[in-house]
């Protein structure tokens, strides 16, 4: 088991609401952004073109628990974490946390896809060079 | 068991991403929209002011599957169906379809409290009235 | 001069901030959707195909005057006005009040466009009958 | 003339739109961020608490020209100037640029505001200490 790729995110005025927090829908942006950051970090990125064709992670199932509110100006500390790596897909735990405390847990799985000319996308298998940077082998 | 209660939503074009399909962060916003839809049809909130003090229904855990891309013009259908309604909280389900086709699956269990002076915020039990407006007894 | 193109849109709560009110960001989204509202009611769309070439109304320029806060669940009304219809541009302008009441005024300047296989867009001039739907001439 | 203040912003997967650039809509977003920045560089915000009541800067008046299309994993270069500081207000540029190249200009106006007990906001004259920073005369 490999250690989690660390990132940070600060909670903008915009993404507040009302209730004087940041609004649960931005979570899945925060986590995007980190998933990019993670990406990134093993030469890889969620959306990239290769050989005239373009490839990607188009998300397939998407979830959060929301422990404690966060507030403007908080700094979110995630923690990535490959949890599944299958044949065609790849399942992140994002663990969000302020000061040491727990905040939220997300998970987001994604699918490698290469997309078709008529605007579709088809999975196809994880190959063997990006499955042993997200497994952490390589 | 109730019939669902049904809305719409139509994907704008700032909804989309560079895939050319509506973003997954945003089916949150449209189960929000379809929630507060829902909530008037029986004469509530998902955040309100009586006597005084501030009430409203933070959500704790929400999650969605993605069965097929929507785009741009789209317009999406939503059934709100109430899952389950505990002790201080109430779980809804989303349908997404489009013509008649499954799109997404979304789930938010939100729970019921007040807004404490401090800027907290603490769980109550759900109102008798609330609950049976919820389960459809009302 | 022909009557504006009138929609409405509610403040949802997700569109909230701290402030409790509507983040100043969002009502480019509402004119966005008002815009889109507008070029259906002409036969139109912000982005579409033909000849397999994508064409569009990228914005070149924007912005919004805000006179009052709206809140969450207000209702506003949108009159959209074509302000100018340039060789290869328009402007909208969009008039939000509620209850009556001036609440912001925006404009969008879109120029048209075709998008090139390199990814980049290329401006040309505004077709005669796009012209003459903008104009309120057809 | 003080020189400006320089941040950075990604853009993220998420703030791509169909025609594979950023949406218009979320440079307000990065301009907040910036702004934010900014004010925290001079010991300040864009919203705080003091003697029990709530200050802040909520925008008047937004605008922003765009030059050039930009594009996932970009990397924006901000530059935060101080037009002019009013009475009670402050207007800010952002001038965006990619590897040297202009991309937009985006502008705020935002009025020192106290939140009155009633959800309301009342303008007030920017007092000596906050001025002096805001001029880079602190």
């Amino acid at each position: 088991m490999t250690e989690p790729f660390r990132t940070t995110r600060r909670v903008e005025f915009g993404d507040t609401d009302m209730a004087g927090i940041a609004h649960f829908a931005n979570f899945f942006r925060y986590m995007e952004s980190a998933e990019t950051d993670f990406l990134h970090s093993l030469g890889l990125s969620v959306s990239w073109t290769a050989g005239g064709e373009r490839y990607g992670f188009p998300r397939v199932s998407v979830g959060c628990d929301f422990k404690r509110p966060v507030r403007f100006e908080d700094v979110l500390h995630i923690a990535v974490t490959v949890e599944e790596v299958g044949r065609k897909s790849v399942r992140y735990r994002f663990d969000f946390t302020r000061g040491g405390e727990e905040v939220a847990v997300g998970r987001i799985t994604a699918v490698y896809c290469r997309h078709t000319p008529d605007r579709g996308v088809e999975s196809l298998e994880i190959p063997p060079n990006v499955r042993s940077k997200l497994t952490g082998a390589d």
